[in-house]
């Protein structure tokens, strides 16, 4: 046989797998430590009551004969749970058709699978520092990839640089690692630059129901013009602590075509109808209760309680003089790190104070000389990491 | 943006879909009409009560902080999980190491994935016919495709011809559509040629639990030297009517490695890791309630439920003087159709007797003249479908 030679190409580990390891080894030399893990953004939350319920409900009905479910027929998500959706859009004043509503397992899949639709040798505009896998499935398929800086100067937030063209441009808003919110403003240059130029933002709403500042968009659609260029990938990880539970969705507008006219929302449904086979029954009536209004109200809570987190890891470091962004309208914590060195950094952090954080550089090379820290931990958990953080010694 | 332009040497729409479609607007013209669907591959019988209440157990423990589960770190099952199916395949005989076992969504998800990890010009070995899946979705990847031909001659079960050669080799027993089950003496041939060839066999053994004669193999790797040439997919979708659920796993032997030495399981590892997120907790701890002592019976029972249907279907089929393979260590049942013309009878099936078949052109050009019913209907609709076929014109 010969192998996909691209593999060859990717970076050691995967980020997050190296952390593992090295926390690990840690623990076997260490077994009595107590770590605090703020490091891998996994919710610790348990469900809410509502999604409880309504997957209770729904295993009993896959134990009946006559409720019983086999495969979802659309394969593209059953239509109670992309009405729901659909109606989440419109509360916020967006309109997206049900039809163009793509349910998963979750949001990394479809970042990852969505590049099947697109030619083998485009080229990705990804932000640096950014969420690995953004990279790493394209090095995987091949892909040319031009990074954009993100920085002080622009608050981790880049920009169209007109001399730069591509086919497919990832945005991440609010963005993981940095925590950083576009502005509609900064938005519309992106959807104008992609139409101008006929790329395609695949915009990352992973992190969107973090967004409490009312006069941010939590959805690309909210701008105008990016039903013709944009597809908005979308979680329930974040939203409704579906990280062990698997559920996402991704949009892809109707008028949404190439220059030759063909519809990408077609090649999307194919990929997925012939690649994929659909969400569990019993996910996908937990994920429909998330919309329902006490799901939302109760999954509220647990995003209020996670941002209340952030606020005690962004006063200890504030407290020490540690500047940081993000932790409002986000439950990342990005801070620059004494000593410039990351991963040094991130060692010293694990051996002297047993708290996990995940290294900037790990996020690519502009990402050197920052930490990201996660409000996802228990409170308790959360306000310990804050007193070890206060004796921070440097 | 520039796209796939192998999407478009896609013939028309996916099998099903096109089933579907022509179904559901005959359904609109005859909306009274009792369609029986003896098309599409889909469990009826409901989950077993031992995967539903381990279901059940799983949702209380996600709703509870102290027992919630977030990501599966290793992404590629849990442990509990894995270790199940290893002692499923021990339980025949098998030795397949726990971290050989890739769990996911499914078999369809990964008989279109794996192919991420081969060559983009990778020659692909297909039977025909054959599940449309294992076409479309090599024909997405802009592989060549070579057909090997299933006939009368050689009872749908072709075996290697040694002047050609290919990277990738799919082999699919008990056999989708024609219910045909390779011997172990035949396998073997596919094995050596393999080794030989330095090609890889990608197994697909969704239909395994379906084999009631113990002296046909239910894994290649029954057979000697498949460890350094064999990747095999399955599914808990057949096993235990999962089609609803979504579980499956891939094994993929630490031998199988490249000429150059590349572990294929690395490979693998590599590319669930990073487009793809774990299955459900709920969902894994469903499947390991499967290979439990009593999950095994109690799926058993809605086997040999299934295998009675297949037997009243066959037995009409013989009443009538119409020959037929599978429907035993299969829930397939593979006939010649009356007139020749398979989409054509198809359509008499569903408007003169309203039954739903699926036309063995859909899989692939040696199809054409056959039909696919399949047996996991209800046994009230089964008997009914029996009963309409006995008035069979022709």
């Amino acid at each position: 046989m010969r192998l996909n030679s691209h593999f060859l190409e990717l970076k050691d580990s995967y980020l997050f797998k190296r952390i593992a390891q090295q926390v690990n080894e840690y623990k076997t030399e260490n077994p009595d430590a107590e770590i605090l893990r703020l490091g891998i953004g996994d919710v610790t939350r348990p469900l809410v009551p509502a999604v409880i319920s309504a997957m209770e409900k729904a295993v009993l009905e896959m134990g009946g004969a006559a409720t019983f479910r086999g495969y979802d027929d659309a394969g593209t998500g059953y239509g109670f749970l992309r009405s729901a959706v659909s109606k989440y859009y419109a509360d916020k004043g967006v309109t997206v058709g049900e039809d163009e509503i793509i349910v998963s397992d979750g949001a990394k899949s479809d970042l990852g699978n969505i590049l099947d639709i697109f030619a083998d040798d485009s080229v990705a505009l990804i932000p640096d520092p950014v969420y690995p896998a953004y990279v790493d499935t394209n090095v995987m398929n091949g892909s040319r990839i031009i990074y954009m800086n993100g920085s002080e100067v622009n608050g981790f937030l880049p920009t169209p640089d007109k001399s730069v063209t591509a086919d497919v441009i990832y945005l991440c808003s609010p963005n993981n690692p940095t925590g950083a919110v576009y502005t509609k403003a900064q938005l519309q240059l992106w959807v104008d630059y992609a139409n101008e130029t006929g790329a395609v933002i695949l915009f990352d709403a992973a992190y969107e129901a973090f967004v409490t500042d009312k006069s941010l968009p939590t959805s690309i659609f909210e701008i105008g013009g990016a039903r013709t260029c944009a597809i908005e990938i979308c979680s329930l990880s974040k939203l409704a602590g579906f990280t062990g539970v698997r559920c996402g969705y991704t949009i892809v507008p109707a008028e949404l075509k190439s220059a030759d006219g063909i519809s990408l929302l077609a090649l999307w449904k194919r990929r997925q109808t012939t690649k994929f086979n659909g969400v569990s029954y019993i996910t996908q009536r937990g994920a429909e209760a998330v919309f329902s209004a006490a799901g939302l109200a109760q999954c509220r809570e647990n995003i209020a309680y996670y941002l209340g987190n952030a606020k005690i890891i962004g006063d200890a470091l504030s407290g020490l003089g540690i500047g940081y962004r993000g932790g409002e309208n986000s439950p990342y914590i990005w801070f620059t790190v004494p000593g410039g060195d990351s991963w040094a950094y991130f060692g010293r952090l694990l051996r002297e104070r047993n708290i996990v954080g995940t290294p900037g550089a790990g996020f690519g090379s502009n990402g050197e000389g920052y930490m990201r820290l996660t409000a996802f931990g228990s409170r308790e958990n959360t306000e310990k990491a804050a007193a070890r953080l206060k004796t921070q010694s440097g």
